[in-house]
Parts: C-alpha cells; structure tokens; sequence
C-alpha cells in the first residue's frame, strides 16, 4: 500500500497570503502522494456583499442560493483554487485544481429542506476514487474547492472538512492514508487558555476520558467524532496541527494531535 | 493516428444558456477524442462593473490589471468553466475543467509593454501535449478556460481563439486534428449581407483569390491566417461553422467553411 496524505486547509490559511505561501512551501516538503483541499476563506462573503448578495449563515454554514452558489463557483473554483494551483506549479508542484464535478470525481445530493432550507448545499454521494488514484498515479498533486454537484448538473456547496473525510475513507482502500486537518492552533488543547498544552496523541479511550472531564470543549467535538469515524472506516490516522508545523506533524516529529484507533509502540 | 476534435465556443454561446445547452448536447454526440476550448463572453464584465472595476478594451481586447485578473479567474475559471463540466457530467460526458496551470498543461509568458500596457496577458510558450494526451486516452474530456499561467505563479489571460489553434498544432504530432472555431454565423461568407452565402471549402488558392477580388472582409484575415498557419504545421483541417452545426460541419454534411491545405478528392 502507497502512502497518501490529505490535507484541508481553511480560511486562517486561504485568507492570509502570507500563511498561504508558508503552508503551500511545506507542503511541497512532503514526500509521497497527497492531496489538498480547501476551503473558502472570507473572500467569498467580501465578493457577495460588493455583488449586493447577501450573506446568511445559520449555525456557522453558509445559506447558498443561487446568486450565492455562482459567488461561491467563481471564488472557490475560481479565484482560490486557480491561484493555489498557480502558486504551487511556481515551486514545482504538479498541481491540478478540480470540483467533485470535473472527472467525475465527487457526486453529491441536495440537502433535503427541513427546518431550514440551505439551498445548494450537497451532502456527499459518492467518491470515486479510482480517478482519484489515477492522478496521483501519475505523480499529479490534486487540489480540491469545496464544490461538489449533483445529476442534475447543478454545482452543490459543499463542506470541506466533510470533503476530506470521506475522500480519506474512499482513498483507504488501496492506500495508507493521513487526513490533516490544518487548524489555527497547534492542535487538539487540553487547555484552552493556553495555546501550548497540545495533547499530543488522542486514542478513542484517551478522548471517551478528556470528554468525562470536560477537558475537550464543544466546538471540537463533533470534529472529533468525525475524524474518529474516519479512523474505524480505514484512514490510518488523523493529524490536527497548526498550518505551519503541517509537514513535522506527518513525519511524526511529536507537534499537533495524531489520532489513532490504538496507541503506537514505541 | 487517433482522431482529436479541438472545438473553440465564445460569447456568443456562453451568454446564451439555450444556446449553450444546445451546443453541449450536440458536443456530447461527436464521436472520437475530444477538447472544449472557450472565451469568456460579456459575464465577467458584467462582474467586474459590478464590483465596481473599470473594463478597458484596445482593439476589441482586454487590458488585464491585477483586480481584472482576479475577476476573470473567477469567471472563466471558476464560474463558467465549472458550469460548463457540471453540464456535461450530467450528460454523461466525463468532462475535466483546466486552466493552463493544471497539470502544467499550457505555459505563458507576460506580455511585454509595448506600445500598449496589456496588463496580464499571457503568450502561449509551451503546450503540454504529453499531458492532454494523457488525459484523453483516458477518455476524460478536457474543457479548458482561457487562462494560461507563467513560471513566476501568476494566472494569465489568455486569448482562446490563439489557446485553440496553439493546442491543436501541438497534438497533431499525434492525432490527427479538426480544429472548429464556432461563430455568430454559419461559415466564412462570400456576401456578409447574406447569412447563407458560405463558402464551403477554402485551400490556399481560393482564399487568396478571395482576398484578391475583396470577397473575405477585413475581420475574417487574421482568424484566416492563422487557421492556415494551424493546417501548415500538421493541423488536419479546421472548420469554422455556427455552434448549432458542429456536429454536422464535424461529420462533412457540407455546413460551415472547412479549411484544408489541398481540396479533398470527391
């Protein structure tokens, strides 16, 4: 089994030109296929406003009508995708910019309406992960926006920390493969008050524990429970890091939270 | 040889969704490998007036600052392009939406400032013809926006009718390649005051006899010349049809103009 990396990067990362470029220099550091997907970051919300289109997010997502999904198709697919792509070609990267949409590679369905209707939204169908494979066979570093789409032929908004799960989950089949999820802390605290009290590695009993003890807050949770659902469908592990201590954090330099189903002997 | 249709669509069927609609349907159905090459069309003007950034056109092209390069990034690149592969999934056409930086398929380089400052606007260096014939034998379908990226990481506005012609004469090495550029009317006409008047075949005599008598406008030479340019450096022919009549002109109905270096033996 080959070694495959996946890597989502947010808006801490996206918005800051800075960051992005230490980031996207770092991971051109790490050996071994990979795979990149982003975010959105704020630039979507700055067009859309100077467009005159509203933003309404319930419970931190985004309500995506149709002026709204075009914002997203152009700033997602477009501006960001392009520009990392670009960017990573400049240093060598053989990058290759897509939407679940191109080569067929991510299908999703519109999120039905329930209590709230969010609109052109797609909860993940199916990820086909042989052309997947087929790209990184070929030594190409695909680099993913948060845009799915339907049957239909409608593009679907579509989260990019879900994104990366069942990508990672579809990909393990025939790899052994490290989702990281680059954070604007260091990791997983078991303080959140202070900034260095990075817990180091979190096993699925460790966590029932920190969980007990209130020691994990409620934001991290459900992120939590997703990367642990990631690790029993057959992703080896799940790394939480600061985006700029991404490429220490795979080769196991001891920063970030790594999560495993059982404790690595020593 | 395998056979490579390289199809360039403009404004003209982008601003129309119909029209579009109807092209793709009839893209779907010709047979063999195939590229989908398009323009941009009036959207990103339109984006860009609305975000509040002055359109300025020499010589009917487009003066790309840096905030016009962001929104044609994101119009080409993302919206239009992204639409245009979600249609065509859904098709059933397995379409993949590039730009010249993905894969590192198409290289340029800045404009130089002459006369004219067009800001970042790209000329064609290198196709990756290598890469686009491996994406073909995988029968995946390239649909490639008009942008174009130099070795400093920068996106580049790229004209698609010269992206068209570029990618064609670099896989004639190993197809043999129909270049169609589709047009507002059905064919180079022999009388512009009348839509039908098409002349059905040009060689190089015929069209310097045609420039000769004044019968081919002013317009049509430089598309003409460089089409001929095209057929010279291994091109097989080129078509210049309506967008409605690809799939006819494709198959030799005897619609639209085509252009061969010697007239084909009946």
């Amino acid at each position: 089994m080959s070694s495959l990396v996946i890597i989502k990067i947010g808006g801490n990362v996206i918005d800051n030109p800075d960051a992005l470029k230490r980031f996207l220099t770092s991971f051109r550091g790490i050996q071994g296929h990979k795979i990149l997907i982003h975010g959105g970051g704020k630039i979507a919300t700055q067009v859309a406003e100077k467009l005159g289109i509203a933003t309404t997010m319930v419970e931190g997502r985004r309500i995506t009508d149709q002026p709204m999904l075009d914002v997203v198709t152009m700033v997602y697919g477009g501006l960001v995708n392009k520009q990392i792509v670009a960017q990573l070609q400049a240093i060598g990267v053989d990058a290759i910019g897509l939407t679940g949409a191109d080569a067929n590679t991510v299908r999703s369905k519109k999120r039905a309406v329930g209590e709230i209707d969010y609109g052109f939204v797609g909860d993940i169908e199916e990820v086909n992960s042989g052309q997947i494979q087929y790209f990184i066979r070929q030594n190409l570093v695909p680099v993913f926006a948060p845009l799915t789409f339907e049957r239909s032929g409608s593009l679907l908004n579509t989260n990019a920390d879900t994104m990366a799960s069942a990508m990672a989950v579809d990909t393990a089949v025939r790899n052994e493969v490290t989702l990281v999820y680059c954070f604007e802390k260091k990791g997983v605290l078991s303080d959140p008050t202070n900034d260095d009290s990075v817990i180091n590695e979190l096993t699925p009993e460790k966590y029932v524990d920190y969980k007990s003890r209130g020691v994990i807050n409620k934001g991290m949770i459900p992120k939590l429970d997703n990367a642990f659902k990631a690790l029993e469908k057959g992703v080896k592990r799940v790394i939480i890091c600061h985006a700029d201590q991404v490429a220490e954090a795979i080769s196991g330099s001891g920063v970030g939270t790594v999560l495993r189903l059982t404790e690595e002997k020593a």
